[in-house]
């Protein structure tokens, strides 16, 4: 083997596996890996639970140490190390040695960039007070913890509804805070489709989260020994605890200072092999761009799960391999309270702007069979190509196998499927694990009902319009009356039960479009199906049903 | 639409999927749906857990009613009915009423077999006494459920040691029944391998549960007012209960005499649109063979989940459309107490005797990330066929989040994914559910190193057969004292600790074939690689580690 110098800049999740793999396919090279931090290889997505104690020790999250990557890779790790340039013709870096201030230079014959993203910090008034943090380190989780403990803060806002922002409101509500979320966009998690992202906002309300969405933190003041947050909206909350996580920015300034293209999305541009446009300099992780395989376009994504294996690809290219990532479907999951939230591929919104005209399909569906105890509703949203009846995006939430559901997906998309095709897979089944029709399944036929032209839908966003612009057509409501007392009944619509529509449809005018709906689309298809086949001739029925109906209804009186 | 006539034989899975299909595709159609049993679409998969209490009321497993059905459905529910012969010429089927025994015709355009399958019952003596049960029906529990109430049995047998047996297995132990199994194989739940089966051997009898492979029950007898069962290995094993649940047979007698064709499986032979030969005449759920994605091959799959697939389908083509089922990839999961097992694909067995040269590999990997609390291990072993890196089959056993990754390797199979391209998939990664590294990316992984020949395996049956031979070749095991010494060691072995293998490789000898192995694979990887870069010429590694060594170490002593 060759004496390859390889100098790694950065430690975590990509760093680290850069330089475990990099030995394994070179045990004589030289391995330099430098880290600006006091740890490696530490658990980045597990620091909002290290804030409640859900993992009650600092030492849980620090999977590696510096002694172990020497003695079982031969690596020398150097912490509290920063990297202030590259000269690329050279083949060196300058090292400065954040301890001693010293400062070095580093030749190197191979370069991996492993730089990570920052939290964005606004510049508004006041996120510099001692108690406004980001959490994007296990410093800064650090400084947080210290803070719990020593201020006990009664109140808590977290400032954005993103992902990280998220798993800290859970985490502060569990340390007995009271969590106030300020979100400038009209929702949380902005990767869920808004009608998706209303159900985690239910549950965080009934967990007594207070949820401000639409607005934007204008300032931070400390007033009579309390933090307060100002917003535009003219709000003023009580906060002894700010945790600022409007978003992070990939670290591309080393990359940039030396010349290397960044990407539209803002990341290290590199190909599938992990290379810049300098070939002996690599990146992965969080400071790179990858490849959206549903879009085909580069996009970020700042997954623990994605570093790893472009670290691992870069470790093993550097040393001359040819090992490629070939990109994500953009899978993401997160645990609000007791729900799993998760999304792949692309969500409507996105689609539409990528040009495609979607078709949706909404399930409810056990995450098990009913009979079996504990079986919890899950939903599924599908966004299909309605041309090419390509799958394109999925989003799952519920209490139970929300991850087994939304891996599927993602596996599908992978994959190429149709939605249709969905219904052929063999997934498993017993009733502790699922149904003998699983919701996956469950999908793919609501999806062959559609291609067929058995089943017309309608979205919520559609048939709220038709209303509102008081078209002329008659909406029925297919559902018991125990059914629509509890949620009412949207305005403007006659009551049939689903079991009388065979008796009474020659009551209805075949001529005029009808729109039926129920709980959460079956019976409205099965109507759908009956009303077709009696000749009339415009029949919809609403997707998802009441259960995705985000507008208002009114009290029904039987 | 046309008032096409179809009488559907079975009510329960398949042919309850049928007729509700059927409707929704005519309005106009007559629907009889004839089944010999008091209930209609029970819940099959549901019963053993009944027996326990786990699911505490009998009405749970009552799906759906014939009320429910003439009501949404239109369909008209023959209950105690049985089908004796049906005259394909005159189209038309005799039916005996089973209440009253009168005989009558029934005339069809349309026909559905949902015949369904049977326990079977071999013919040793003493399997008539009344303390001996089939757990295939409802009425077949309804018995059993009797007798646990009435004779409280101290001690039971479940002979045969397939799905429904482990499953009964677990609820009778749930009574504080004492429970032996009798298999005449070499192990139960005879789709997984050898080794897989091994961990739930050791699980069940964990839970006080007596297993006995590779014996044949010969007798049943009664004497002091105890049933007793005898072996031919001359056990005799007290049972006041006694479940026989060696396996089921397709129901095809009704095809088979009409001159339909019986496929190589022993199942009704059907078209990826379920019809037989005859045009008129449609076939679905366990009565049927279906088509296996992996061999290209018929076999049987009597599970409910393709029994509502494959009735949906048979149901809408009856009525003139072409819904087609492609095929299954023979995914199975059963719960065995603290146990999830599981399979897709091929076992390592099944794909010699198709004649693959097979791939194994291991993974043993937390659930989700070991930080996060309640991490559980599973293990995973998949095979590919070596030439092509096609994914032929997967098993996975563990605590939690196996139904997840069979299921993705299901969707993988479906899809003709390579092993290697595994590592591609984009799964969800939060620590609640995942690792950054999920188990089946790592098995992607692993896939690669060895494809890129940076990973040599011997499987332990290969290894096993080398050390019987007396080959000439180094055996290291790289794990810790403290392992060694839980464990043992493999006779023969010589122990150096990974992390000092870096300073003791030089002692070896370069030209003879080593072999390394660790605990699961990981550390004997990396020794593989370091050992291959020093020039030594045939080094392999053991797959799956002292982990799925099923044969005997001996004590270490440092």
């Amino acid at each position: 083997m060759n004496k390859t110098k390889l100098v790694i800049v950065g430690g975590v999740a990509a760093g680290a596996s850069a330089a475990a793999k990099a030995r394994r396919c070179n045990e004589d090279a030289e391995i330099v890996m430098f880290e600006m931090g006091r740890d490696i290889s530490y658990a980045t997505c597990g620091l909002p639970y290290y804030l409640s104690g859900v993992i009650p020790e600092r030492k849980d999250l620090l999977i590696t140490t510096a002694q172990f990557f020497k003695k079982r890779f031969n690596v020398e790790v150097r912490t509290r190390h920063e990297i202030l340039s590259i000269d690329r013709d050279k083949q060196k870096v300058v090292v400065r040695n954040l301890a001693t201030g010293d400062i070095s230079e580093e030749a190197y014959d191979r370069l991996i960039l492993a730089t990570g993203a920052s939290a964005i910090l606004p510049p508004i008034p006041g996120v510099d007070f001692s108690f406004v943090f980001t959490l994007k380190t296990l410093e800064d989780t650090d400084r947080i913890y210290a803070h719990l403990k020593n201020k006990k803060p009664e109140n808590a806002v977290v400032v954005g509804g993103g992902l990280i922002g998220i798993e800290a409101v859970e985490n502060l509500v569990r340390k007995k805070t009271k969590v106030s979320v300020v979100e400038f966009m009209p929702q949380i998690l902005s990767f869920l489709d808004r009608e998706m992202a209303e159900v985690v906002h239910q549950h965080l309300r009934h967990k007594g989260v207070n949820i401000y969405v639409s607005e934007k933190v204008t300032g931070i003041e400390k007033r009579d020994g309390c933090g307060w947050i100002h917003t535009n909206a003219g709000r003023e909350l009580p906060a002894d605890l700010v945790i600022m996580s409007v978003g992070i920015r990939p670290n591309t300034k080393l990359a940039k200072d030396a010349g290397l293209r960044i990407g539209p999305s803002g990341g290290v541009e590199v190909n599938e092999f992990m290379q810049t446009g300098d070939p002996n300099i690599l990146a992965a992780g969080d400071c790179v761009e990858s490849l959206n395989l549903v879009t085909g376009k580069p996009m970020l994504i700042p997954m623990g799960s994605a570093a790893n294996k472009q670290g691992r690809a870069a470790g093993a290219n550097a040393m001359g391999r040819r090992i490629a990532v070939k990109g994500f479907t953009g899978t993401v999951i997160v645990k609000v309270f007791d729900l799993a939230v998760a999304k792949t591929g692309l969500s409507e919104s996105e689609a539409v702007k990528e040009g495609f005209s979607p078709l949706v399909t909404y399930v409810l569906a056990g995450d098990h069979a009913g009979y079996y105890p504990d079986a919890k509703e899950l939903q599924i949203k599908t966004i299909a190509d309605r041309a090419t009846r390509r799958l394109l995006g999925a989003q799952v939430v519920g209490e139970k196998g929300v991850d087994k559901r939304i891996d599927v997906m993602a596996t599908a998309i992978y994959n190429g499927m149709a939605l249709d095709d969905l219904l052929q897979l063999d997934l498993a089944y017993a009733p502790p694990f699922s149904a003998a029709r699983d919701p996956v399944i469950v999908a793919g036929a609501v999806g062959q009902n559609f291609y067929v032209g058995d089943w017309i839908p309608i979205t919520p966003a559609e048939l709220h319009e038709k209303l509102a612009r008081g078209d002329d057509f008659l909406l029925v409501d297919t559902r018991t009356v125990r059914e629509l007392k509890k949620t009412g009944i949207i305005p403007g619509a006659i009551h049939i039960p689903i079991d009388d529509l065979r008796d009474r449809f020659s009551d209805l005018d075949p001529e005029k479009e009808t729109i039926l709906y129920c709980a959460v689309g079956l019976r409205s298809y099965v109507g759908n199906r009956l009303l077709a086949m009696k000749d009339f001739k415009n029949v919809k029925a609403l997707t998802g049903g009441i259960n995705s109906w985000t507008y208002p209804t009114e009290p029904f009186h039987s």
